[in-house]
């Protein structure tokens, strides 16, 4: 075991002693910096072995070494075991970071090296910051491994396709329009977007190259008086052709990025942000003109849903809360009488998803985790470990979809049967808090930061937390985790934080983890709306769009005020009234009783 | 009427055309920005006659003219009739700022000219930006007005008082010691603090320079090896001149400050806050070493107050709180029966302050406001214009104490006799407020952004707000108004947020304002204390400092969450409970009333 891996970062380490560089890092990431990473990609794993989502191996001629985090200590240190790959565990005491590493092991006159495309421009300025005045050379343009992997899978190439202007609202033109309007107000003549969901936004296209975000591989060079995608010709249908070109969005194959932007006349500064681009090319165009480095224009853009899309949106939150609802009453009735576990009752529902019309794909793996799994951040049941799920104890349960009209998020943690005192407080005060932040009204200028305390307050008041943020942006047929926008408390004053402006979707999502016991999670989404404006400012709150009822058999009213009380009554009237067209029969009794008033 | 200051501006623009100065400015502030001006400050006041405390003089050949905010407009109208002097309003719709007036009226090759000493350094740079590159010299070195005010009121010189180790809990060695840490972690040689409330608190000493402010003209300039202090030789008493000695400050005269700064060795960087500065010192310290333009070391040390200080801090609140409340059941007992007037009551307020033990002198001017005038912003009632007070609507009261142990401010509004119920609703949500954000628990690394919308949800949640902040810190024998800290919603970006930390005191103080009918404000000050600390982090919250009752003949349980009576009464028992010391007989009667549960 291990042995290929073994031979595999030896021939690297030749390889790396003929190109000159003394340590070579291998990161998890595409040429975007996606949440997901396909196959093509997933060269870390290829010289690893380790098949876990997160990783980066740095190799030298006296080791090789794996960071990953607590997630994986287990799984990885199974799948190194023979590689002689040293195993560094993140954030455990005494283990150096990758740059803590590097900076104590690079010597001065020594090279150190990675693929520029897959490493973000701002680890490469950390690593510049770190060798500076120490004449290391930092060596990313030639990826090394690449000779080693004969049989590396085919890069994703599918096709695009349009997103009709009835489902998009806001056609080419005009959206290029305002991205135009922003650059003359940065003074930037050029406009470079690597981010994909950016790109697919701009130009009402989608297209399925990356796992669970439905974009197209490509880039895009904005100027005032033109725009050019960067694509795979093979990604292209002539449908897609027609509509570029009535868009004058002139059409360059994906592969000549580099070339391009070596050769083409730049006027003025180019606006190419930092954060969302890989070394290579912030270098490039670095060498070539003076930078605005900043938030792409397209990011707040996009985050404000426009009224087209809002109404897709509504429609197509309900027939997936429908859905869920369906499957939540399913497994309360047939838990402990049919034989069930977190990856079958998974499956069931992501079946029962797929038969909504107007799925696509899953916005994300479904995350299915029964009793104590569910304390465990980012738990994700895999066939050599997953939970068999009886009567009793809590299930959670968090899932979305892609469809043609929408992407949707949503958690529900449900009893099946007996559950502790404590595990009814933990769950009232977590549903308290989602309903509550929910029916905040604030003033027009408030950010996530302002908000966050509306809902972790019912949980702070017993000394409880959840270590994550409240909520985050969820784009449209696009990434189900969207910026700029969020809800979290903690001061970073280096963040930039933007408002709650009309038209916004954000996750409402408090939880409560007890390890080696519990889990609970409930997330509503919900769009950022107008209400009244008066003499002290314009008045802003939220409207559910997530209409699943919150299990009564975990709520317990004596932890309650009667206006928390009021508002889950008022929920679930409301979810009654949106649902009940999808029920009939038995379903719509049940649904009935599960929106009952307490 | 008026032909004093007519005059006036004429030999002023006669001495500026000699000087070669086309236009200049005379702002209301001394040499450290003090909250309050002293006589020998109000140049402004002597040339235009126009005696409001905030208010801006701009001199050129063909104009005078004076800018003040809305609290002032009617009376700079009056007091400005005759002189010629043009009132710009400000805030008010295509009225100029001063910045963009002069950017407007400022050609090529003219001098805009001030005191330096007088002007902040923030200020000066924006005039440096606004005339970047237009050929614009800016003249700060010389007071041009001096020569015109003959009779001009002495400069204070009260004299300085040592405040016991007993009183301030740590002596000055150990407080330089901290500063010079900071100063090596920001590798500045030299820190120069212009700050008078920093400089007494660095240094153990009090004076009286400044109205409601115990502070001392002073600088002082500090490098690892050593202090010097720039004070005025009258204020020196043999006891304070002992005091620095043996703590190793050297004592130089408070005029010699510009010429000690030019021709002092000056090794590295010099620590300077641009905020806290004269634009004369800034450009001084600037063309001699590179700056380090940071908030003073001083401003967070002397805003965590150490376990002496809270101590007293405390007794000095029940004795504080114990005087305000007699005087508002002696407001209740006898409104309609004695008659009583805005500047009547708030003179008895302050009597009988003053006659509590170690009293000094009042902290701030008492805001004393009946029914429709509490509801115009920093309203204060003058000889010429104040209200009668009767047996109906609400009187609201803001006030504080300097004591020899410690610094106070509370508000409190009360119904005098009839009230409406909307000024009911108002009041008791402002209540809910108050004690909400008192009783919250919160992780450590919140700050004031984090906290505000606890106080002002129940607000919003109506529609209605406060236009100010919720709180600010308060000093200990200091400003009523002190940083870093602070409680209020808003994001700017270019602010710095500074985290709560135990041992801060701050002011909880949200109202509620209608305009033509009635202001109301409660404000307690709570101290910041550690809760307990698990898994989740250090948990914080508030202990309340002010202990004076809520008047209960304005509460409506109605508005009130369950949540919200328990509040109000284990607050109104912890109010009997420390203040009935105070009290006996009737008085003792009417505290148990004044503190009943409802």
């Amino acid at each position: 075991m291990g042995e290929i891996e073994k031979q595999r970062i030896a021939r690297l380490q030749k390889l790396l002693g003929e190109a000159g560089i003394d340590y070579y890092i291998v990161p998890t990431a595409d040429y975007h910096n996606s949440e997901y990473v396909s196959d093509y990609f997933k060269m870390r794993e290829f010289l690893s072995g380790f098949t876990g989502s997160a990783g980066t191996l740095v190799v030298s001629a006296k080791e090789a070494g794996l960071w990953t985090d607590g997630r994986y200590f287990v799984q990885a240190e199974s799948e190194l075991a023979g590689s002689g790959i040293v195993l560094y565990k993140q954030q455990e005491e005494n283990v150096p970071t990758i740059q803590e590493y590097l900076g104590k092991n690079v010597a001065g006159g020594q090279t150190v090296g990675f693929d520029g495309r897959v490493v973000d421009a701002f680890f490469g300025k950390e690593l510049e910051e770190i060798f500076a005045g120490k004449n290391v050379t930092i060596a990313y343009e030639r990826d090394i491994a690449e000779a080693l992997w004969q049989d590396r899978p085919a890069r994703p190439a599918s096709k695009v396709w349009v997103v009709p202007e009835k489902s998009c609202g806001m056609g080419v033109p005009e959206k290029l329009a305002k991205v135009r309007e922003k650059m003359t107000e940065e003074g930037a003549g050029h406009l470079l977007l690597a981010k994909l969901d950016d790109i697919m936004w701009l130009y009402n296209i989608r297209a399925n190259d990356v796992a669970c975000n439905p974009v197209a591989l490509s880039y895009t060079w904005i100027s005032q008086e033109g725009a050019v995608l960067f694509i795979q010709p093979e990604a292209l249908t002539d449908e897609v052709k027609k509509h570029l070109q009535e868009n004058n969005v002139a059409c360059v194959d994906y592969d000549t990025i580099t070339a391009y932007l070596n050769n083409c006349e730049i006027a003025g500064k180019v606006w190419c942000s930092g954060a969302d681009i890989s070394y290579m090319l912030y270098r490039l165009v670095q060498s070539r003109a003076e930078l605005v480095d900043k938030e792409n224009p397209t990011e707040l853009m996009k985050a404000v849903k426009n009224p087209v899309e809002l109404c897709h949106i509504r429609e197509c939150y309900l027939k997936d809360s429908a859905v869920l609802t369906k499957f939540l009453f399913w497994m309360k009735e047939n838990a402990g009488k049919v034989p069930m576990d977190e990856l079958s009752v998974a499956a069931k529902l992501d079946g029962m998803r797929a038969g909504v019309p107007g799925f696509l794909e899953l916005s994300f793996p479904t995350i299915s985790a029964y009793q104590s799994n569910a304390a465990m951040a980012h738990y994700s049941a895999t066939s050599e470990h997953f939970s068999r799920i009886e009567a009793e104890g809590f299930y959670l349960v968090d899932s979305g979809g892609q469809y043609e009209d929408g992407t949707t998020d949503v958690t529900r943690t449900i009893a099946l049967g007996a559950i502790t005192d404590e595990m009814k407080l933990h769950f009232t005060k977590v549903a308290c808090s989602m309903l509550r932040l929910a029916d905040t009204k604030f003033l027009h200028g408030c950010t996530g930061r302002n908000l966050d305390i509306v809902a972790r307050e019912p949980l702070w008041a017993c000394g409880l937390d959840y270590k994550h943020g409240t909520g985050h942006g969820i784009g449209y047929i696009l990434n189900v985790h969207e910026g700029p926008h969020s809800l979290r408390w903690q001061y970073r004053p280096e963040l930039q934080e933007t408002q709650f402006e009309e038209g916004m979707i954000v996750s409402d999502e408090p939880g409560m983890y007890v390890q080696d016991s519990h889990g609970i999670r409930t997330e509503n989404i919900v769009e950022v709306v107008k209400e009244d404006k008066n003499g002290y400012g314009q008045f802003m709150g939220f409207r559910h769009l997530t209409y699943v009822p919150i299990d009564l058999d975990a709520i317990d009213t004596q932890y309650m005020e009667p206006s928390d009380i009021r508002r889950l009554n008022a929920y679930h009237e409301s979810v009654y009234k949106k649902l009940s067209p999808f029920f009939e029969g038995e379903a719509l009794e049940m649904l009935k009783k599960a929106t009952r008033a307490v």
